[in-house]
């Protein structure tokens, strides 16, 4: 026997080293350039799975929390479910009249759009209850999914779901190929994200905590359970409400958080305060040629959609939290290969 | 090297055999008796699992859903949360010297028995308020884990984490074996069953939902983000709360629903809405020598503690769930050998 494995040997050997080197070779994160965001995903990652490492994490701890909009995909102009909304307006109005001259709808169906830039937390409230509550959960998805499958973003021709960060995709893969339990935490609503995340993050429903308004137990005329969406806000997940929110859904710290704008710094405080090795990024919008450029940090424009002002950016300073450049810290932003 | 194969085919045959035998006498239920709840269970997982059955189940929806008081431990004379709540109030009394002379202090620290079974909801709440409300999430985490590992049932003298149904847990197990992702869904509060949910049922705390007051996230002196207990109800799980939170967490119906009151009724309404072959039961709660007798369905004992009405048992049979019997269904109730 020793004779024969002997013979295999130098053949073994090569393929170690072979291996040894794929391994070494593969980037888990080909769409990030060299730099100090790509490193700062690496180094976490190693240390936390590192079972000598001090900051190793275990198993059962190990969760990522994802902002949405602005975050993992494009949220410029106009928030998606925005769009959706507004859009949604137009499709009901044959059977509401009175919308032709009530505003704020008037000013959507006209296709106002000055007047829909200024439109209050109370306009698009009123939008949202009078075209997105008092039907069946599944009703509501049944719409959401139908209208994802034909909108397409006009700058880019592409469906939304396409408008995903490539980038951000490949952190939650290799998150995931280590044992980290990826999360969408959105200020947009839960059921909304819902129908798709699983498709377009790989993330399943049970996975995704947004704003959510409450829902209603009733029968259907079979006598079967329903569930319908009353006009109701239940969770408000924005600001100090995500990590209230990532406390109710997950009992615990997360142990990553990424964010990009003022609502997500309480997010990125909680999974600072969990102590231990953690991470935390925001994604500055710096890259107006592939993408949008917005702040107000570091001077660039300012936005109602997404608002990342300069207090944000020097507390992440100060904390230790990395702020990744659009521009530089990304090869491509999207897998349709802007 | 065929020569030497034969020699061993032998022993391989009987190897293959033995393990073949081994796993068919494997019973995955032993603290079950053979009957209809046990063969209900067992059907169940067998058609929403095997591919070629029109039922079969895609991993990704195998969802199971436990009602804990009276379904999976036991709720009998009084809760254990309201037993907990009960001994903070004499833990906490020195520092109130006002409960002394208060209703409904003052009856907790008489040990008034008599006064204390007739507590509104809204005593409880004013004693739950009082003491497990306005400290850091952690905080509250630290007392109920120690006293856990402290206070013992009068009856059984054991810590109430042993009082767990043997039956119950194996179901969770056996389910779990077969890639149902098996959820406490409780009336009680979710941060307290959260504390020993995964040491008690295998169930981590995300896999908790339960009634659930709201946070409050603020600093503590090192600026560190914290959350607070504020005294602010936000979820009430129970009746069509149960099946409403159910979608909130997981955004789908459960395959499988298991409870024992009428606070179950509406979450295994949802269960069997939800289409296919699905599994719901109830514990009935019918044998006072082992553990506790009360119904009122059957002609039980009427109780407030976990009522099961005769009309729930109607609907039960009539909508097709499984009504487990203590007595019957089960050969041994608790872990230590009851």
């Amino acid at each position: 026997m020793k004779k024969r494995w002997a013979r295999f040997l130098p053949a073994l050997i090569v393929l170690l080293f072979v291996s040894v080197a794929a391994q070494a070779q593969t980037d888990p994160l080909p769409a990030w350039n060299d730099g100090p965001a790509k490193q700062a995903i690496l180094t976490f990652v190693h240390v936390t799975t590192d079972q000598s490492n001090p900051n190793y994490v275990l198993p059962a701890d190990r969760f990522a929390a994802f902002d949405q909009d602005g975050t993992t995909w494009v949220e410029h102009p106009m928030y998606t479910q925005v769009v959706f909304t507004f859009q949604q307006v137009i499709v009901l109005a044959p059977q509401h009249p009175e919308w032709k001259t009530t505003e704020p709808f008037k000013s959507v169906i006209a296709g106002d759009k000055a007047a829909m830039a200024k439109f209050t937390e109370h306009d698009l409230l009123a939008i949202f209850a009078a075209t997105q509550t008092g039907m069946s959960v599944e009703a509501f998805q049944t719409t959401a999914k139908d209208w994802l499958a034909k909108a397409k973003d006009p700058r880019w021709q592409r469906y939304y779901t396409e408008l995903v960060y490539q980038p951000m995709v490949e952190v939650m893969q290799y998150l995931r190929a280590n044992g980290y339990r990826t999360y969408i935490v959105t200020g947009g609503g839960q059921d909304f994200v819902r129908v798709y995340s699983e498709q377009v993050y790989g993330i399943p429903p049970e996975q995704v905590i947004g704003s959510a308004i409450e829902t209603q137990y009733t029968y259907n005329q079979q006598g079967q359970g329903v569930l319908i969406r009353p006009p109701k806000l239940l969770l408000n997940n924005n600001f100090s409400g995500k990590p209230e929110d990532i406390y109710l859904f997950i009992g615990r710290h997360p142990k990553a958080g990424f964010g990009n704008s003022t609502g997500d710094q309480q997010m990125l405080e909680y999974t600072q305060a969990g102590g231990g090795a953690s991470l935390e990024m925001l994604v500055l919008h710096d890259d107006a040629q592939r993408e949008y450029g917005y702040g107000p940090a570091q001077g660039l424009p300012a936005t109602k959609v997404g608002t990342f002002t300069q207090a944000l950016y020097d507390e992440a300073k100060s904390r230790g939290w990395t702020v990744i450049s659009m521009k530089n810290d990304w090869k491509q932003i999207f897998a349709f290969g802007k």
